[in-house]
């Protein structure tokens, strides 16, 4: 068996997106230094499908996305269902968004393939006991503004990568490739939440989860809130694991979904703006999968916790349904 | 970015359809001038392969559309999913089966990407702003016979391609194939009613819905009648629009779904008996899928008004479920 | 239309699977005779997507075959959705496990592709009236062992191909790969079950169905058995039949569903148990989808009989929700 290269698999998916760029509705151009620029939502309409393919790119093309709908009580949304093999790979290894970007006060959260080769941050790299070798790279930035020359620079020194084998590819919270591409880390959140109550990540097998998409906002602010909502209110994720110790994986599930916080209920603007717009007051455990399920494939016990809100939805999401 | 083409991407996919024949179930089959005929469901089998990936070409590769299976009440249907990013070209500019064709006698109603090319109507490409350049052309014929030689004369004129470039689809409407295609106008049918009721079709940006495929009738008028209650009682259409007038924009969402008309809540096989099998009597109104979902961009506001109608699907469907 | 050959057109997809190995968690070997040796979970990890390529496989590459999620009753399961235009070859043709191995002690039950050339039972192949006719062939077998040099010899001569044209699958029952590809045998159940009923196989044109994937377990006889529940309490199989006597079509699915069975309504491990073991004890009754539903198209009606238990499912699946 070849080893699993995030930024090979990546790759092929993106040569797929840059050859259809009026289906996809994004725009690819080369910078001077000869990188590859995907914008898929700043000036490029982007789309469904877009984000679609950027979240199978997000997780090193080690796992699939799909867009689907799905009834949350009254309401009929769209959804995108994503499930991998490699769960620990596609998520900690590669989706996470892990590298804080700053550069030259260009502000950015920088998630994909790429971080497999800087190693951004190193110590998950350890724990997953994984790294890439490639010779091509590819970098997804949640942001609504291009990249400045010097960023690139500092990206393929990190990567390690000649310029013309560097791609960036830019999503704009508030674009629909974005919100698809965010719902699409609900396996991601999911796994960070198990890790954060104890659960070693590498005894998680296979994975699978699906999320609502938030309707488009124009405001950032909104936009990132119903992100967020759409996994803790909305979220399914289901993960299959070796586990020895029950009893510990029981309690681990039972505080894993959102409902386990203190602050669960409100819409995550109300959450924010109680916070004082700072994320590190808010208690962490909120960040979660609405419902988490886990297969414990070393007794084949299954425990499944916390439950979908309809209502929560709705008030965040701003639909009103007669 | 290129302009996208509807001939162009839906030809990609009729290779792919033409190069398998055996899997899709369809005969493919030059005319004496040339012409490709795909026949999906006449002397061929086709089935909900076929349909699919018509479904696509009819939407000139604009969108993706997928079989599955959804709950309707106590039914369980085959459905179709459809997406696209490029709603207003997908639908008005290609999938609209606003192509009358007369000719010595052969009656069809013509869809699919060659209106592009033949702009056919020609208000309709004049309001959206779009028309396709390419030298091959694609048109689906609903009908349940082959085309004359006349006809494939004129379609040649009309769209400005050489015989050997034409090829033309053929989907009977009691054939599985042309049931699926006709159930995958679920966004079509919403754009029309929208438009009808005011709304501008250029400010649609993104869309998906899903209609229940109805299972086979072999009359074709019953047929039929079926193609329209899957949409009428069915059938669910999410857009996502930017619109300066919020409130005018509720008004016209609220009158959208089916269940705004004064005919709506009978079998669709009545309600075209009392209006003595004449289309013009029948409110026009009623035309419109069950549920309609409007994502207003500019405010970040949803409508979702309508409804599924899960009996009157069980008795237009003749469907006994215990 | 080419002859439809259900090898040749799985073989594209195994080229598929063994392009992707890391990808897919599968290791492609040579045996020393030059046979293809795939193993999807053994000493591979395979997975999902293994699972559901294997199911297309197994199908004879005549059907589609799609991991989704689905609710039963408060349980959010993995489920794998199949459809098929070619509903009896693709079955009876090719995924049926008829193919009862035993050679120097090696026992496993074969299926998929190759059965159609070495006409594995002969009666089915004469009911349904097709044979493959190609110079490769692929087995898929539901085992934890790999197979001996003597029966690669044997599958050679049966299927009369050279030793580099034949492939091998290997899929354990307690695999996810094994668990997947068997509920994507929710169509070759309820055809199986129909046809002891008294429908003859030749009269379904179309089929698609859906069943639960079961959460794995490590002990044979419980993933085996949670694969049948997966089925008989989760299970949905629709098909297209053509049928003369409606009445006799009615009274034969009334009693198509498992629930039509003495033993239904408990855990398949109890009845198992209660059977001492012996499947010949068991009510063969009992193999059947929880629901069946059939569309004549001579008539246009459609029967829907039985029904989901989810808490059927949640007990044999070892869930507990909350």
């Amino acid at each position: 068996m070849k080893t699993l290269s995030v930024n090979r698999l990546g790759w092929k998916l993106l040569e797929k997106l840059c050859e259809n760029p009026d289906f996809y509705g994004v725009k690819v151009q080369k910078a001077d230094s000869g990188t590859t620029i995907v914008d898929a939502g700043i000036k490029a309409k982007g789309g469904l499908q877009a984000g679609r393919i950027i979240t199978e790119i997000c997780m090193g093309g080690c796992g699939k996305a799909r867009i689907t709908s799905k009834k949350y009580g009254k309401l009929e949304l769209p959804s995108i269902f994503v499930s991998t093999d490699h769960p620990t790979i596609a998520t900690l290894g590669s989706q996470y968004a892990g590298w804080q970007i700053n550069e030259e006060g260009y502000f950015a959260i920088g998630s994909g393939p790429a971080r497999a080769l800087a190693l951004k941050p190193k110590e998950i790299y350890k724990e997953i006991g994984y790294k890439d070798d490639f010779d091509k790279a590819i970098v997804v930035l949640e942001t609504a503004k291009f990249p400045p020359a010097t960023l690139l620079e500092r990206l393929v020194d990190d990567c390690k990568v000649l310029h013309k084998n560097l791609a960036v590819i830019l999503t704009p919270t508030t674009s629909v490739a974005g919100a698809v591409q965010v719902s699409g880390r609900i396996l991601e959140t999911g796994i960070h939440k198990l890790r954060k109550l104890g659960l070693n990540p590498n005894t998680i097998l296979y994975a699978w989860g699906c999320a609502p998409i938030p309707p488009i906002h124009p405001k950032f602010g909104d936009a990132m809130a119903r992100t967020n909502d759409a996994i803790l209110y909305g979220g399914v994720a289901y993960y299959a694991v070796e586990y020895e110790d029950e009893d510990e994986l029981q309690r681990i599930v039972k505080n894993a979904p959102s409902s386990a916080s203190k602050d669960y209920g409100k819409p995550f603007i109300e959450i924010f703006k109680e916070a004082s717009y700072d994320f590190y007051r808010i208690d962490p455990n909120l960040f979660a999968p609405a419902i988490v399920i886990v297969n414990n494939t070393r007794t084949g016990t299954t425990f499944q916790c916390g439950k979908i809100d309809a209502e929560a939805l709705a008030k965040s999401f701003g639909v009103s349904a007669n």
